[in-house]
């Protein structure tokens, strides 16, 4: 447990950390680069350069050990490659588990890459079991296989536990910092119980109940058993309806309970309301925060987050999925575009104007999803209520093509002169705004229905058939109407 | 406070919750519906209706005094207007200030239109002065009047101050709910004086210390004061080194600080060191969710959460500025190829390719943005490092230009048979890539600079420069090359 040692120092600026880290290191390295040794006659000088660069490695090696394991593993991420294993090394050895859990994902790849088998061995012991069990993906086989064999029979237990949780479930937000009373205890008996310990776990804001057979019984908050005679017990205060959870719970569901009940633990039962371990509000935070990004990230086609100094090789392959996908689209609707050659040579305006009503739709579109998305997640959506919102989406896109469309078709009239060009301008627009909105609803609601996340490509699915069935629209619209 | 009020039942799945509040009221407006009374012999049919639907009522206000307020705030926002101002009209009155503090904006603004002034001052009143201070933006002034003459000094004070910060700086998230004690009491002392209380602060999990005059010493976590002999002093066990804010920092920064350290609450000085509040962790979670929503709405040009049950009206003119800009934008590009319309008309296989140029770049430009806006918001980019990065940006996109445009010049080859236009689509590819990627970098570190937030809007003003410069680089390549 990571709770006894001694804290460093919280920093309420940690970017002027980072750069002062950026500062030494920075003229640690420019030191070495442009004085190199073999310039003759420079002895003397290399002599005050290795004192001052001693100096300045000191500084950096005090500044680390002040720091909190969360705001190295911050500055780690913020430094280039090169930098970043110089500092990674100056780390004390014996804070490298907490730090590896902090950092992103590829970041620790890049650390881990540099560290030895007995280096990454040592750091895992220091962890506890829950935390094992997030850093396991990334540990060779070997080194695993070292830590689990020091584990004690329930430790081990309970890493196989962890591990064996799907990502998005609650037992990956479980850990096993939980302290257990019995129910016929008298405060003052858990008083004297928890006046054994150096220090509680983090986030212990109220003890689980347990029976003898660790059968979940309720809670004794903190406050209760500050505010209340010692004399009194436990089961005369407990509460038994605070919210239990189950490993294979949503992790989503869960977060969502920590945030409209302001929770800062929770209970985590088995099948047969075994006692397994609990949920803290840290976890839960880590975890919205890990979603948000997600979200924002898939919006955009990044499978993960980047780590900034990441080779261009692998970011440029973080990306392409999508480019690739966006690609096979927009050849579609070249080849819808294609199909119209004939009209766009007599009636060259068209080639000018059609991106226009593929554009809007495409944006008006996104917005919908993104209502809809939000409404999903949040669970207002169900097939009580769908229709009506189907129905709103599309007056607003009615409403939407009238104006916009409008505007856009008065444009057109007034560059090119021609009212009929204007009025099918605005009719393309008002059809494609509309199916914008209804592409825009049916896509997340399919998605979910099929028990897929309603976010991941929803974006370039609307955007492909708004640019297609725009061109396809207007395009059509004027052939029939304009070039006869 | 709320704290002393027994707490209603949490629940596991609100949404089961939500479909029971939905088959009682729709069981009960249905029934209203379908069995006007005045359609004659029908008194006994009308009877066993009224006792019915009596029933149903009876149900439901079971069921909503059961729940959390949090979770009546969810199913508020899950229903049309109709039955969300039945479901309101059946919450007890003692407890509307707390749920209309849970529920979001446009859903508040609703509720609020329906109630009286006795109500509103009635709900405001059961509040504390922070929660007031959120609630006042809603209120009508009268109310806010009457509200404000029933506080004591101290909290009128505190009502002042709580309304006088900016929305995204620590004052906004701040309580008053905070436990002082004096550094030269025991443990002993202490405890006495917490049983006087009935109940402790939610998220209490320390108490300050501060001295005569209200200067803030350090803390004392709870776990300290619970794992200690009862004879120790205070001084010697409170923490000097916790993480302190100013009500002038940025929410932000202070929600960043809460999870890379866990913390569940931190105090809160003025400029003198003396204390003025506290922050706690529930109120962090409510600020990142807002954040984050706000972050994905601006993506999209959605001004704020949409109550999904609002007008046509009201929705539509949420999402109009975003389409009014997307439309200058759209017609400006359209101008662009305006300007090459003689090209067109000499080979109008431009007109089909011409999205394609414009489209990968735009997707690939809104990458880099996402990319180059996480970092800024987590504060690893600095002028130490964004020429590093450009670089990086701009060789990602020379090697996506090579790849997918030379795989899109090999298509308009294949397809027109023409390999200089196969090259020219490969060259336009590879410019807008890299024009994307440049744009994509700088429009966010501009707005930074500029002290703006660089999520709005940077994605409508990048894909306007690179749909414009994507029809100008092809178009103008092609005429150079092709159209002689």
């Amino acid at each position: 447990m990571t709770d006894t040692r001694n804290k460093p120092h919280y920093t309420e600026n940690v970017l002027e950390q980072l750069q002062q880290v950026q500062r030494l290191v920075g003229a640690h390295t420019l030191q070495a680069e442009t004085h190199p040794r073999t310039i003759p006659g420079a002895e003397h000088h290399e002599l005050a350069e290795l004192l001052l660069q001693k100096r300045h490695l000191g500084e950096l090696q005090d500044l680390l050990n002040r720091l909190h394991p969360s705001d190295i593993a911050f500055i780690l991420a913020a430094l280039p490659i090169g930098q970043r294993l110089l500092v990674w090394n100056m780390v004390k050895a014996d804070r490298d588990g907490e730090i590896l859990i902090e950092v992103s994902d590829p970041v620790r790849e890049s650390l881990i890459a540099s560290m030895s088998f007995d280096e990454l061995r040592g750091a895992a012991e220091q962890l506890d079991t829950d935390q094992i069990a997030d850093l396991a993906p990334d540990l060779p086989q070997s080194v695993m296989r070292e830590v689990f064999k020091s584990l004690s029979i329930e430790e081990r237990e309970q890493l196989r536990a962890a591990m064996s949780y799907p990502q998005d479930s609650v037992g990956a937000l479980m850990d096993f910092d939980m302290l257990t009373i019995r129910e016929n205890s008298t405060l003052e008996a858990v008083s004297r119980l928890l006046r054994r310990f150096d220090d509680l776990p983090d986030h212990t804001d109220q003890l689980f109940v347990v029976d003898r057979d660790d059968l979940f019984k309720g809670t004794l908050p903190l406050n209760k058993l500050l505010v209340n005679e010692p004399e009194v017990e436990v089961a005369a205060l407990m509460v038994t309806d605070s919210l239990t959870l189950y490993p294979d719970d949503k992790a989503q569901q869960a977060a969502q309970a920590f945030e409209r009940y302001g929770l800062v633990s929770a209970p985590v039962l088995d099948e047969d309301g075994k006692l397994l371990g609990r949920v803290s509000v840290s976890a839960v935070m880590d975890f919205i925060r890990a979603e948000s990004e997600n979200e924002v990230l898939n919006l955009v086609g990044l499978r993960k987050g980047e780590d900034i100094f990441a080779s261009v090789w692998k970011s440029a392959k973080n990306r392409w999925l999508w480019l690739a996908l966006n690609l096979c689209t927009a050849f579609f609707a070249s080849r819808v575009i294609g199909v119209f050659e004939n009209s766009i040579e007599k009636f060259v305006a068209l080639a000018a104007l059609m991106p226009i009503v593929a554009g809007i739709a495409g944006n008006s579109g996104n917005q919908t999803i993104t209502t809809i998305i939000r409404s999903l997640a949040l669970g207002q959506i169900n097939p009580g209520n769908a229709r009506r919102l189907l129905a709103k989406e599309l007056a607003i896109s009615l409403l939407n093509g009238l104006v916009w469309g409008g505007i856009a078709g008065g444009f057109a009239y007034l560059l090119y002169g021609s009212a009929p060009l204007g009025l099918v301008m605005t009719g393309a627009m008002l059809l494609n705004l509309m199916l914008g909105a209804l592409v825009g609803m049916l896509i997340p609601l399919t998605l979910q229905k099929i028990s897929r996340d309603p976010v991941i490509g929803s974006s370039v699915l609307l955007t492909a058939i708004t640019d297609s069935g725009g061109f396809f629209i207007f395009l059509g619209l004027a052939t029939i109407f304009l070039v006869r």
